[in-house]
């Protein structure tokens, strides 16, 4: 039996040399049990599908990532959160953006997958779908922890000071970007990939990155590999990353690792992009590559084996 | 000197016999006027960039055209637009949307890539970005028109008689899908594309379509083509179809319309997919295939000849 699930908690200016052990062990208890959550589901011989929504939604409900409670603050004090799910078998796909009231966006975008005739659904008639379709919607406090409301202030600050809007990407504390992933090869298999993210610290009302756009943050595909991306999605979105990776597999025939290294090193840097990725292929090949300082990364295999890593070495 | 430009007004189930000549003569002067306002801006040396915005924004002025004033409503008798254009030289973009009070939707688009550090925003979001960029608001009765009312009033009767959420691609009168785009090569020899988009009838409050989405309704990239479509955003946005055609260029170094047939004909069709592109190289040559019964659509050269058409044959 081969199934193996991988996982980002988002990347971005991560040194060692601001993290404590304490927080580091923190954030590397907050990965094993996402990555537990899933790999749970693949030997219960679950689908990838399950597994990828289950590692995303342990992350959502853990303030130390940017979805769902732990969702850093726009411009206005306000959380809006994109996500998407992709079933690689079906290329069925949900996904919602600039949601304020929904504890789990991921499972707003598997309701939008499996209930609605769209595959996009924003703001306040994305909320009216969860409504209708039986979920709760919370008060926006729900969102609130202190340290993304420190970031925020921090970088109104900073924006005073250099008298032009700058979308905090690197921001205060551990200046990680946000976003939450996981991609799956089940064991009958078939791939998935799930992405959910608060996006950036003092992004504006109303602003939507890469995470719910099918090809750029979120992709999956039998045919090739399920892919997740964190980083800043103006970039990526440009890149049509996620997809990029595929056709590269499928036209250019590459493996997936070259094929991931060459949209993520090179052509993403190049057009001066900073980001990460996790990325699986049918035959559970699995590859993590980022070109910013360190992401919140994990993997665990159909044997057990498994590794959690911060840091670029 | 070469330069060129190409349009869409929507594809669909457009048929000869449900198509009065008086109709088809308006049908084909907005088109004609689209062509020359694009045209123009290129024969006086203009960029790709400024044509596809004027080509766009005089369907979005004409109530014929799904976009802008002629945009369709929403099921809860709103109307909600999608816009995107795209540098080819730059790869910048700017796209937004269900945005509700925008009468030109692409303008709005171009404010965001030109002023905004994002390249998606959406509803309210985008509208106070509008605003706070000059930009005047129209009330929401600017869009009304009697054909769009009487066309949701048959899909609501259409669903309530079904029993199922049936968001109308197919709608009454020309049975017509919305969207419309443009795509042009200018004397620089840079490309450019724009999509503007009501969406569907009778689609669901805050559903997003491929119109705004990088690499899924709108692409533009100097090495390879330019690209607008229209037809089921569903489909298109999985099809990560623009992108799909740069791709299949750049890595399986096809020509433009080979790339654009398999695509369209073949992979769209494949996966029930039902719409149609305008497209265009950095040598000019264009392509316009569509699987749906018709395509409002045209083309004009730097020697002035042009074709404007809208059935299959």
């Amino acid at each position: 039996m081969n199934f193996a699930i991988a996982i980002h908690g988002g990347a971005g200016t991560i040194r060692r040399q601001f993290m404590t052990a304490e927080k580091e062990a923190e954030y590397r208890a907050g990965l094993a049990e996402s990555l537990e959550a899933g790999h749970g589901v693949l030997a219960r011989g679950g689908s990838a599908l399950d597994a990828v929504m289950q590692a995303v939604l342990t992350m959502e409900r853990n303030p130390l990532f940017n979805a769902g409670k732990g969702a850093v603050f726009t411009h206005e004090g306000v959380n809006e959160q994109d996500a998407c799910v992709m079933d690689g078998a079906t290329k069925a796909v949900g996904a919602v953006a600039a949601v304020k009231r929904i504890a789990s966006p991921i499972s707003l975008a598997r309701m939008v997958m499996e209930r609605s005739k769209h595959v996009l659904l924003c703001g306040e008639g994305a909320e009216n779908f969860a409504i209708a379709n039986g979920m709760s919607l919370v008060e926006p406090d729900y969102f609130f922890t202190q340290q993304r409301w420190d970031q925020l202030q921090l970088a109104l600050k900073e924006e005073a000071r250099e008298q032009k809007q700058v979308a905090q990407l690197d921001h205060s504390d551990d200046k990680k970007m946000g976003t939450v992933g996981a991609v799956a090869l089940d064991s009958h298999g078939n791939l998935a990939a799930a992405t959910s993210s608060g996006g950036m610290t003092n992004k504006r009302q109303g602003r939507i990155g890469d995470t719910p756009i099918i090809g750029a943050g979120t992709y999956a595909d039998n045919a090739t590999c399920a892919v997740s991306a964190t980083g800043v999605g103006e970039f990526i979105m440009r890149a049509v990353l996620a997809y990029d990776i595929a056709a590269l597999m499928q036209y250019e025939r590459m493996i997936l690792v070259d094929a991931a290294n060459l949209v993520v090193m090179d052509k993403l840097t190049a057009i001066g992009g900073s980001g990460g990725i996790v990325a699986i292929d049918r035959q559970g090949n699995i590859t993590m590559p980022f070109n910013s300082e360190g992401m919140y990364r994990g993997y665990k295999l159909a044997d057990g084996s498994s590794e959690i890593a911060i840091f670029k070495d």
